[in-house]
This record gives structure tokens, sequence and C-alpha cells, in this order.
């Protein structure tokens, strides 16, 4: 099979075996697979595959059909439309993945929607519901939300009856933030649209004095993503006299289990919405697989509206 | 009625009106009253009395014998021994409580104990397991842990089957706290005893990097007193990687509500095992009100095992 690698830093298409399905698990001809933050990091040497993963192959997504069963493996038929998170490996062109992590493809979307769905639906609906218990009526702030993951949670957010502000560096994407239900504004001086009972921070350090101070009483803050700075200066007595509390997560390292309770999740809580159309993926631009450099690099650019996916 | 007052940054000892008991409440002939962190940084004027409270006697909690009921009071009879979490207003020889913030006092209590029960003991329960949600089988780090929050805290956690270690810096008061259940340590490198599941911080910013060191993965930090210092660096990227939670809370801000759920929870999980003697409550030392500004001048001076409490 074709396979995205990395060789010193480069993106590099290259051949490799053809993996082959275990007990429980499926081999699936990957049709779409998506990029994300975290390939970006382990192009550049600093978050190394778990265990388990392919050491060298990039991808923590995909959707495409079922091509072999491992022993014991009866959730899905050969040929069915199947998408989920994998440990790493997903950019290329066949992957081996454990039963219970794949979810049904609906119907309405196409390979790249498919392949640009697990990783930020999952990411945003963990964070916004099983970790700050988002509830109907309140207000989210999403700092950095013209990603695939901030597009993700103004939606679900939206769907499960909060309001949403939504703070988009580029000015040129923020009519089209608002189009799909929350307030965009800029990033400076957004504290004064406070208070938020929630903040999704996809951005890092730079908002975080701001982050309290428009933090409403028993409000929760949510760090997933830190591409412009890992080191906050934290307001204790704040956070006391707010009663507040900071969640940090990450997808990749947990646990086969608990990815696979994940999946189960998204399957009752999102796949539904996706399926009558109430929320939808965004696909920025898609790259076939040999022109996986291309798509890193328009990655790492930024200023995009929604995911950036590779075509097999 | 006499009355702790705080005036122009001074505890003197004044003569007030006697309140009077409303709807739903009981007028109470306070026995013993403990002193809290709250009430040096109120006498600092640092820390409010909230709406509904004596602006200037301070006071969190109390013990003593209804005097008074108010219209429609019904949980306790003329005479019965109470205990519970005020506003302010505490340190008196009456005060004025609603009947849903009142516990009945175990027998075993003195009433020393019994008026240096309800904030420590809430504190320590309401951090534990309503937010950090401390199970059994897990390791708890108590900072600070020779005060009355440090200590009721260790005996719960023990009660509830984690095992405890303790950062004590005085190290003529740790032999006393390893003899309630803990292993008592000194402040120095104590990332090295982790990783810990639950870390209760009441000391503040000083611990903080060392404490996301010493953090398991999915750790719980509980923010409850910043006597050292309010401003800590954070390390997101350490947050995420281990999938952490940061909480900060007080006790004071709370409405009557949540104020009487917390006595409720008291009373089902804290009360029995105070009525067992599996838990107990230590008190440093008490003081006649008339002596409460030695109280206050001993409480500041820090290096207590447990509480200070005056008596009425």
């Amino acid at each position: 099979m074709r396979a995205v690698t990395v060789s010193d830093g480069e993106i590099v298409v290259a051949q490799r075996a053809d993996p082959k399905p275990g007990a429980g698990e499926v081999l699936v001809k990957v049709r779409a697979a998506g990029l994300n933050g975290a390939d970006m990091m382990q192009r550049r040497g600093l978050y190394p595959a778990p265990p388990g993963s392919p050491a060298d192959i990039p991808g923590l997504e995909l959707a495409g059909e079922v091509a072999e069963l491992g022993e014991r493996s009866e959730r899905f038929a050969l040929g069915a439309r199947v998408m989920g998170i994998v440990g790493g490996g997903g950019q290329a062109e066949l992957a081996v993945v454990h039963e219970r992590q794949l979810m049904p493809v609906p119907e309405r979307l196409s390979w790249e929607q498919a392949g640009g769905l697990p990783e930020v639906f999952t990411t945003a609906h963990d964070a916004l519901f099983t970790q700050a218990q988002l509830r109907s009526g309140e207000r989210l702030l999403v700092h950095g939300a013209a990603g695939g993951v901030g597009l993700a949670a103004i939606q679900l957010a939206r769907a499960a009856g909060a309001s949403v502000v939504a703070t988009v560096r580029n000015r040129a994407l923020r009519a089209e933030v608002a189009s799909i239900g929350a307030e965009a504004i800029a990033v400076d001086g957004f504290e004064r649209n406070g208070p938020f009972d929630v903040i999704l921070e996809l951005v890092g350090a730079p908002n975080f004095d701001a982050n309290m101070k428009a933090l409403a009483e028993r409000g929760r803050i949510c760090v997933i993503g830190v591409g412009a700075g890992g080191k906050a200066e934290l307001n204790l007595l704040a956070l006391m006299g707010k009663r507040a509390r900071i969640h940090g997560s990450t997808l990749r390292s947990r646990a086969l289990e608990e990815k696979a309770l994940a999946a189960r999740l998204l399957e009752r809580e999102v796949l539904p919405l996706i399926a009558s159309g109430q929320v939808s993926v965004h696909v920025s631009a898609s790259y076939p697989l040999q022109e996986a450099g291309a798509a890193y690099e328009r990655f790492a650019a930024g200023g995009k509206l929604g995911k950036i996916v590779l075509t097999m």
C-alpha cells in the first residue's frame, strides 16, 4: 500500500506492507483521512505515535470501506462504510482498526466529510459535554472557531440549546462562522462579551488571563489546543472566587476502551444530528494522497474554514 | 449581646443588638465558633461579608443551642444542640441561622469540637468528593495538612478507602499528622512521592508547577487556599497530556440553597463517621470570647494542629 510517512521532518508518500487485521479488528480500505494538529506535531517529532500504532505513518482518523474481517469481528459487513479514530496510521490506503472504534457513515456524508468527522466531533463533543457538561441555556465561548473542532463545537452547542460566541482571527472567515450559528468576533477584547459558562480554548496561553475574567461563576474552561503558547498565568484567587474548573484533554493517548466509549457516545448523540442535516461537516479542501505534502503545508498555514482531508 | 467586631483592622469585642429570627430561621445561643482563614482576610478588609450577613461581625461557623424559633421553623426543638455554616456573624453570643443550614451535633462532640467542625469538614468533603470525586484506592496529596481542613481531609479520605500523603511545613507536627493516617512529609521534593490522583492545595501558587508533575493521568487538583501566593504558572500541555482537571472553590459566596445542600451531604456522609468515632475534630486551642484578639493572633501565627475556637 501507499502511505504518508514522516522522514526527517518531511512528508513522503512511500510504499509500505499491507497490514493484517487481528482478532476483533477490521481492515479498512481508506477513502479519506483528515489532517489534525497532532499530525503537524508528529511531523516535527513532538508527538510520537502511541504503542500499537505505526510509528511513522500519521493520521488520527479515517473513513473507508471494510475490506477484510479479523477473527470474531462482527459489527460490520464487508463493504460497509465506516469511520473512526485511530492512534495513528490513518493516512494510508489501508489501515487496521478495532471494530469497536468504528462508526457507520451516515448516507448523507461524502467520503471527504466522513474522513474529517471523527477526530473533531469526538474532541468537541467530549470537551463540551463529557468534560465541561455544557447545558441548554448556557453561553459558550469558542476560541479559534474557524478550524474543524471549532465548527463542530459551535454546531453541537447550538443543537444542545446553548448560545455561542466565537473568536475568529481571520476577519474574512467571520461571516461563515456566523452563518452556522455563532456570534463571530475578534479576539481582542472578547472578555467584554462575557460572562461565559464554558470556554473552549483551542488557541492556548495568550487568552488565559482574559478567559478567567470572562468566565461566569461556576464556569468551566476546556483546554484542547495550545498552538499559540503552553505556559499560562493562572489567577488562583479568581479560580476560587468563581468556583471555576479547568480541564485539559487530548484524545490520542486514551486507551482503546475509552476511544470505543467515545465512539458509542458519538453514534448516539451526534450521528443522528448529522443524519438529519442539523449538523454538518465542513471540508475546507481535499488533496489526493500523493499531494499529502501540499495538504500539510495548507494545514500549517492556518486561516482555513473547516477540515483539510486526504483522499485515496 | 457581645460580639467580635472588626474596627480599622483591629479585633474588638463590643456590644451589639440581639438579632431576631425571621421565617425559617432560628436564634442560636452560640457556645463555640471556629476561626478560619477568611476571618483573617476580613480583618484586613479583603473579604467583605456577603449580603444578609452582619457586615462587621466575623465568624463563618458556630455551634450552640436553639434559643428561639422563627415562624415556620420546624427542624429543631428549643434547646437542641446545633451547628452550621453562616455567611458571617458566627463569633457572637447570639446568631440567626436558617434552619436548613444547621445540623444536629453528635453527642460525642464537645462544644469546642462542634464549633470547629462545620467549615473545615464541609470544605474538605466538598473538595474531595463533590469536586475531585476521590474514590477508594486512589492516592491523595494534601498540602498544608496540619490545619483544620487538612486534618479533616486526611480522615475523610482514609475513611473512604484512599491513601494519603500530607506535606507539613512544621516538622514538630508531622508525627501527629501521621498518627491520623497520612504519610507526613516535608514539602520540598514532594513530587518524588507521586503520582497522585487528587491534590488538595491549601497553600497556593508555590507548589503549582510541582503539582502538575506529581499528578497522575486523569488527576484532579483542588485549590481551596492561596495563603502563600495566588498567581501560578500553569503548564497547559501537561494539563492536556494528563487529561487533568483543576478546581477552585470557596464556601462563603454560595447561595443559601447550596449551603443547605452541603449540610445535608455532611449529615449523611460525615456525621455518621463522627458519631462512631472513626473521624474526629481536632481543636488546637480555645479562647473565651473576650480574648478573641489573642485567638486571632494565634491563628495568624500558624503552626497549629487543628482548629482555633472561641467559646461563649
